[in-house]
């Protein structure tokens, strides 16, 4: 068990030793375990594992059943962050959506330092919160950089460790407002306190976020910047790692195959009349118990 | 959306009407959300899909990546049926481990009743709780007869609606205390009040449990019966409703086949470096904000 | 124990069978099981007690020592409400604040609906939200009667059932907006499909709602009429009754007692050095066991 | 904002720098608030005030209106104490009852090591848990000596920091068992892991307690001793402090008073007809939103 203050410390300490980090999504203490214990040997004696869990708010109202529409309460996901902490030892990035109001971003990432979160990340929309990935049919709006930097300040002022993280999430590609004006926001938004940005793009080739990496680490070779590589799936870690980013986050991953596992299971159950023929897609019972820290 | 009452009195509606019943395990609002929307056409103008959900306390503390010995609380597991209900109208069987005291028993299922789950399940065991798939390695103590119909009787005393059910299990089979030892105690049970019997068996051809539906159902051809088959996977569902059961429980299968989609998908990704390999074997984005109800 | 669906119908069937309810503030679920349980013989055999139990978002947010700004969220309050109707009977009135976003306030009354709560009292401000009796050196905004008509149009779309009630908050009087402007907006409310109205003031005398009551059931001779006399505490319950007013709240004394009680307690055990002076303002422990339903 | 590594520790840093410290009973954050902010001045310039706060479960049950028997659960309480943690930086001591089954309690006090309590007391009963101060007429039964160090042990070895502490209370003296069994037991328990006593009694004049501390003073002249006054609500802290005491715990009387003052309010609403009469017994509303931090 990681008390509060060792595992949001991580985050920072795993920044500054390495280039790259890899965040996998988790909407649940048992994907979160999943998460932890995943590895692969790229070379002998050369493991690569999963540095972070990112916990998203998509996956999290999904797994809920609710729509992305920051209907699920911080303090609900607040509790999930808190069961999924019980039993993992990695750090966490908490997607944040627009924030809020100043007044309530204040007070609520108080609470996530407090449970041991590293980062938050916030996102530079205003009104009713849109999944990004669902197009521009839906009107969405962006926030100006004034409000949105006073949102991000107010943040900071009510933050009372060194550890914890808040991180900008520019939406400016998504919304094609073009790559200066991406530029300008992501610069102001570090200027006002950002420990860190978040770059999306709905771009299938990648180019614009790589771009974008290139710009923003002539001014800023340092700050923190971060990729969701969910549209430009392509793109191999060691690419967007050459490219500047200090974070890769596979977003959703973990839900969607859930999901797509249970959907055909309960479908395959009623066509069998049985579960024989779907027993070798499900983790024996013995392995599960196995897994399961206590299990006696 | 179902008021509590409704959803709570249709399962003995259900039971009225139709011979057998399936019902689906749903750990998580989502994986309910998928039970209720299966279905199968097994010809033309005849579908099948589920009559109800089993929560159960397997997959519910597997899902919190905890032991299965009863450590996660009542009213932690009545937080997740609550969220399911917001968004499955399903009737719902509650595997309530065995019980606890009967003191506390009588109290958690009148929460339970109250918020429109339609039976409870608890085994005649004793001593901290294991789980029955794990064999005898590890020592279990059944419940003395006395005892676990006393706890039938405070459970039956504490009920406001004539809809809620409690179900005994009986692990006579589990524990090879023989067929005599199984009959016995379920009789004793019913005659405590118990409105239904789910036998349960380690055996892997199954003819226990249809032997002892045989048997059973000379005495009380009406008391509903229930199966929970995982050992016995190749029976089909017809096979056992001939057998006289009106309750088959897929148990857990819906965590088992979601945990291996994970630890699959988590594993890939590192290996290959990227999502490309895996998206197939994830729904899209767009898929999944189209099914929950709500989306914008 | 009363169903949800037994609980919820109650307002309205006291509506229909008394002039004018009494609501008392309950924060906590010992709190509301002393609501139910106070009675006073106004005559012999007329004995009064209340009606009804106030949800408020003052005291909820100043029982978790939290500020009146709607940080607390409506899942976290809605925990509150189902831990107050696991032990009491009493029908509840839910004070929702400005109830959000019109998308956020749809789903938030479907989970108040089916907990069993009677009613939602939404008011007619925007932006953060202040507590109306903190006067108006903070700037508040009113809503425009547009918005917050299509806001009361989406929470009746959203209703499944024709028990809960949906009660427009007019804060014209507050901010000093004028009679004219008030009785404007709150007939624009029910036209807008709300079910009942609140009004408020601050003015100390009473006078001014008692008006208002006067000129507003010149047009609605029926629709329930909701006050809050706080400000104006010496105006009885006779009064507001002939008034025209059909349910009477006391907002906040519960909370208010308590908290200067415990003040007081909390400061005398350490001026005594013990707690024998205080004892005479304790309840007794033998007293609060046997008040409590199931002790043994 | 104390962090959880903080907040933990202060406990035994108070215990290294005092003779004997104050522990107030708080049942919600607000009450925990207004025992973090008591203080009296015994003398110019030496100010008192509460060095910690109790979590009682028989206040945290009544509050919820549920009997004391254990019925609320670990998870429930948590999410409390959690609250109480966002808003007051008290160092707590968690009554723990019988602490339940020894694989329960190795997990829930990892859980509330993490959270960041200081302490959790566990006491030496088995069955159904009922309150010490009910009387002997319903039989309570001791745990042996022998499973209650095993209990001990267990919890031991589950903790993960130096900071938390395990404290045993001892019935005997509840139970008429003699001064040498509560001695026996005492030494037994600290023999077993335990890292500090709380001894209980039902005697008026608080004899018994002084003479089981000198007694136990003789074998142990460091290991904490914890006492709680209700019974023999005459002695001075002083007195409770010369006679070796380290800790004097205030076990329940802020929700016994805040219960009375909500009583008489209730009532006297209604006899009056108004809440005039009972304003001066109610905080003012706006001291109420002074004293919460954030309100705007």
């Amino acid at each position: 068990m990681l008390s509060s203050d060792q595992r949001r410390t991580q985050l920072k300490k795993l920044l500054n030793s390495k280039r790259c980090l890899r965040a996998l999504e988790a909407h649940s203490p048992i994907s979160a375990l999943l998460a932890q214990h995943a590895s692969f040997d790229l070379a002998p004696g050369k493991s690569v594992g999963y540095d972070a869990i990112w916990s998203s708010s998509l996956t999290d109202s999904t797994h809920k059943g609710l729509p992305d529409i920051e209907i699920l309460s911080a303090s609900n996901r607040l509790l999930n962050v808190q069961e999924i902490f019980e039993v993992c030892s990695l750090p966490m990035i908490f997607d944040g959506d627009t924030g809020g109001k100043p007044e309530h971003f204040a007070l609520h990432i108080r609470a996530l330092e407090r449970a041991g979160v590293s980062a938050v990340v916030i996102e530079d929309k205003r009104g009713l919160k849109k999944n990004s990935l669902l197009g521009n049919d839906v009107v969405q709006h962006q926030d100006s950089i004034e409000e949105f930097s006073e949102k991000i300040r107010a943040g900071r002022a009510s933050l009372r460790t060194d550890d914890f993280m808040i991180v900008a999430r520019c939406e400016s590609l998504i919304l094609d407002q073009g790559m200066d004006d991406a530029l300008q926001r992501c610069l102001a938004y570090v200027a006002a306190g950002a420990h860190g940005i978040m770059i999306h793009s709905r771009k299938k080739d990648g180019q614009e976020i790589i771009e974008f990496a290139r710009l923003f680490r002539q001014v800023h070779p340092d700050v923190p910047l971060i990729c969701v590589p969910t549209s430009y799936a392509h793109l191999k870690f060691e690419e967007l790692e050459n490219a500047g980013f200090n974070v890769v986050i596979y977003a959703n991953h973990m839900l969607r195959s859930a999901y797509l596992a249970m959907k055909d299971v309960a479908e395959d159950i009623l066509r069998n009349g049985r579960t024989l023929e779907v027993e070798p897609r499900c983790l024996g019972i013995d392995d599960i118990l196995r897994l399961i820290p206590g299990t006696v």
